[in-house]
């Protein structure tokens, strides 16, 4: 490609409305290109990535076994209605009425539109297992779409859904996915982890997120510091402290604390260790419990895990935090002195926090606390969970090493879906009993244009991207020296570029009447593995100069020799 | 690919629905499905095809220099209102409102984007010509969707748009696109023509559409018998007559015709030559004519040229038709009796009614007509124009040969806009004079999924589709007989199945537990060009048998040889 046939379309200065480095770096490098709040054209050069990265999932999901078709964007809001989706997705699923006032919406993903097909097309479980796929466009509707085409409202994305006969057959289509997740990852030259992910109000019985790890990563992934463990933090178990409780070695206290409305300013004012603390939130209680609302107890200087809490019985879906009013209706205190003694609510409390003693709480009367409380003593224990975020160094719930944290960018999903929409569907077949069988199900997701973004959120520096290999949107760069004054130069860079392209490399030719300089920053920017220098200085002594963009080492290259050096560094 | 692994789909009975063979056949083969009205889900052997098709047109139109984007689906309404085609698309352009209440619309194409682009990244001649293209959903709310994927609502399209500084640029990008289309349709084996469109209401100085020849097509297409001059019907040229207006040689006569209410009825009950015949029809005028109405006048034989007619600067954009109340109020007679004499309306007479003599006509009373009126004589004849389609026979308006006609389903469409769409945007750069130059732009469209279905009206057969190589979904059927009785059988299956897939070749092998004629059937119904049968009874000679779909012939291929003999077909 001929950079004068092209749209470059770099930018000097970092736009304003981008935060994250990905973001800034696809609109200076020409990559896409904002048309409104959350919608991206992508430019020749974003594109070139995009389908680098839709071609290398494409293959490895084929060789999985999985089969591609295409399904509509535009798809029938009746069948959202089928699984009760339709509100469950809320504002996020973008609904409008054709020209006849049939509804329909804008695909977010196509569980519904494969399970009714699926229903309709297979009949036996002859025809099993069966992994279909496309690779398309979905919209949501985000409320704040932020951070590029990382949280666009359109976007593109690979989207399969196996149907087996039975758990077993489920289990094996989901491990092949799995691998073949890893495959595509690797291919692409991503540090990732595949993370055990909480399977949530979906059901299901298993499932894994993919993260690229990134400092600008939404999620916190624990890690084991020894094993492959694995998990995002929503997920990651918080074990139960093996010490037994410590003896209480004081009496319980009722203190003023008329300026203590935080835990912080607790510990600050009166010295208190934090974890000698707790703090009592109050969350939604579900039909399951005879109150409106229930007390989750946990350390001070513990963070509440909010899909835990959501995931227990007493907890209604989705998690809701009673508001000031409501607990002060109640109880007859403010947020800022809660606690479990006296308290005439249910609650439950945190592992952590059920195995302290002489701990500090509020008093449920405003401007005071309890210090001093020992469970069974002041107030009885109930019922203990895992309430909280794991923290650096907790012991792994693999049962080897600490917990490490990092930060993560979810570009992939897989989900055991099992009976869950093909049951609300009636997606059934034949089985080998002669039995009608409901079909076990499961999805499996790769955010494809997010995976560009995260792609830079690890492969960059202060001039520009650095593409790894595979998805890099060309393999060589030409850069000709003053090619419009020197025939020589523009008869060696000519010669080389046919050389290369004959060789199927992919070469973007930089014959721009624009300063070196220019073009220098350009490439780099865009992020080429390897530039070819083409000057008159270094033909005179008969090489090219050779530039690699990740370390940055220059190294002159015999003339007669630059086919063969690129084509060795390509391999 | 193994048809185990793969959603076959077939149908043996013709859905109901399906009006067109290849709307029939690709239900049946299993290539695609409907979702709702318009709304169609590409199947694994249709979506093969349809990539294979998109592939096709990618390579050539990169050929022509054009450069790939992608542009986001959903588009802000206020781009269309920029342009004023928000109110022309009318219902077709599906338009909705955001969580925020902002217009959107699915985007039907996409000169608005690309110019809004455009002006935006190209500030100087300097960097032009430049053609971007997409292959991408689009979306039409058609009144009535049909013929499958041949009228779908949802469909994919290529759509490039090109921006030259001058006319002279404009011109060869639009060459080049037309030779890249040429090529794109002779690499898919088609019988195409690119054929003179009209440029009608939206301007521009020339376009071509182009047309695969099926007698299904919905559009005329205008040949001449001896050169290359091909025009869709909208837009060939009826010459005016060369002959002389014979003398007059009758007397005007007014005549009772209660019972001839149309022209067939006039000329069966008075034995009038039809050719001698005239028919007025009423149409809104514009603002330069000082009359609501305006008269069309043609041969009773021909057949009124609503394009030809729209372009008239007398006549309203869009054409509408005056309705038989508003002419009955104007003349005071209705349509069966409406002619030019004593006419208080302005009206266009077409060429070849401008040249007849002693001819009748409606008499602007209600069940009379004149017999024998002649121009001059009995009525001003006034403007003349050619408002009339082409029919068999007329002279080509190339000058050679006389017209042909056929039946042709669009495929492609390319267009010189000119300044049209920049000029409104305001798309400029510098020029090379230092000052503002408004772009000329071309636009260029393949309906890349109606290429498949146009593919299959052009090549079928009672038994299904029959592929031209290039697009087929699979290159080579191996059909195994009683593959899971016969384990010779099944391991020669097997490795061929391996030989011809090393060699990069594309085969579906049949491996279900089907009887032999139903995979016949279903490998016939696809349409792949080549079988292999592997059967015991051959195998006992040393050979397999290999069926060709289009001839229909079989022939014995020695087992060794059968790869070679496979690759030499597919040169």
């Amino acid at each position: 490609m001929r950079t004068s046939k092209y749209l470059v379309s770099t930018l000097k200065e970092t736009p304003n409305d981008a935060e994250v480095v990905s973001h800034q770096l696809m609109l200076r490098a020409g990559m896409i290109r904002k048309l409104a709040s959350g919608l991206y054209t992508w430019l020749p050069t974003g594109l070139r990535v995009l389908r680098k990265v839709e071609n290398i999932v494409r293959e490895e999901i084929n060789s999985a076994g999985a089969v591609e078709t295409l399904m509509p964007v535009v798809q029938p809001f009746e069948l959202w209605e089928e699984t009760g989706r339709s509100e469950k997705m809320g504002a996020e699923l973008l609904r409008f009425t054709d020209r006849h006032s049939r509804p329909f919406v804008l695909s977010p993903t196509a569980e519904e539109v494969i399970t009714s097909l699926v229903r309709n097309e297979v009949s036996s479980y002859k025809q099993l297992p069966i992994n279909l796929y496309q690779i398309q466009t979905k919209f949501r509707d985000e409320r704040r779409p932020r951070f590029g085409v990382m949280r666009a409202r359109e976007f593109c994305m690979m989207d399969a859904y196996s149907f087996d006969i039975d758990k077993a057959g489920l289990k094996e289509s989901y491990a092949a996915m799995h691998d073949a997740y890893c495959k595509a990852f690797d291919r692409m030259g991503l540090d990732y982890r595949p993370v055990l992910a909480d399977t949530g109000a979906i059901g299901g019985s298993g499932s894994h997120e993919f993260h690229v790890l990134a400092e600008s990563g939404e999620d916190l992934i624990a890690f084991s510091s020894v094993s492959d463990y694995a998990a995002n933090i929503e997920k990651a178990e918080a074990l139960a402290p093996t010490e037994a409780t410590p003896a209480a070695t004081q009496e319980m206290t009722e203190v003023d604390t008329p300026n203590a409305k935080t835990i912080a300013e607790l510990v600050e004012q009166f010295e208190l260790p934090i974890e000698k603390t707790v703090k009592t939130l109050f969350v939604k209680a579900s039909d399951e419990v005879d109150a409106e609302i229930i007390g989750l107890i946990i350390r001070g200087d513990h963070e509440l895990n909010e899909v835990k809490a959501e995931n227990l019985p007493q907890v209604a879906t989705p998690l809701e935090m009673a508001s000031d009013e409501q607990i002060r209706a109640i109880i007859g205190a403010g947020p800022g002195s809660l606690g479990p003694v006296n308290l005439q609510l249910p609650f439950i409390v945190d592992r952590s926090a059920a195995v302290i003693s002489d701990f500090s709480a509020g008093a449920n009367i405003d401007h005071k606390h309890f210090f001093g409380i020992n469970w069974g003593r002041d107030v009885e224990l109930g019922q203990v969970e895992d309430l909280r975020n794991v923290v650096e160094g907790d012991p792994s719930p693999c049962g080897q090493g600490v917990i490490q944290l990092k930060r993560g960018i979810e570009v992939g999903h897989i989900f055991q879906l099992g009976t869950n929409y093909s049951e609300k569907m009636n997606c059934s077949v034949l089985g080998p009993d002669g039995k009608s069988a409901i079909l076990e199900m499961g999805c499996y997701g790769i955010g494809v244009s997010r995976v560009v973004a995260s792609a830079i959120e690890q492969n960059h520096d202060d001039n520009g991207i650095i593409w790894p290999a595979a998805i890099a949107p060309f393999q060589v760069a030409i850069v000709p020296m003053n090619m419009h004054k020197s025939e020589r130069v523009k008869e060696a860079a000519e010669k080389l570029y046919a050389d290369l392209t004959a060789q199927g490399i992919e070469v973007l030719f930089d014959d721009r009447k624009e300063r070196p300089g220019v073009m220098f920053k350009d490439i780099e920017l865009i992020g080429i593995p390897h530039t070819v220098v083409v000057g008159d200085r270094s033909m005179d002594n008969g090489h090219f100069e050779y530039k690699n963009r990740r370390d940055g080492e220059k190294v002159p290259v015999a003339m007669e020799n630059i086919v063969p050096h690129i084509q060795q560094l390509l391999k």
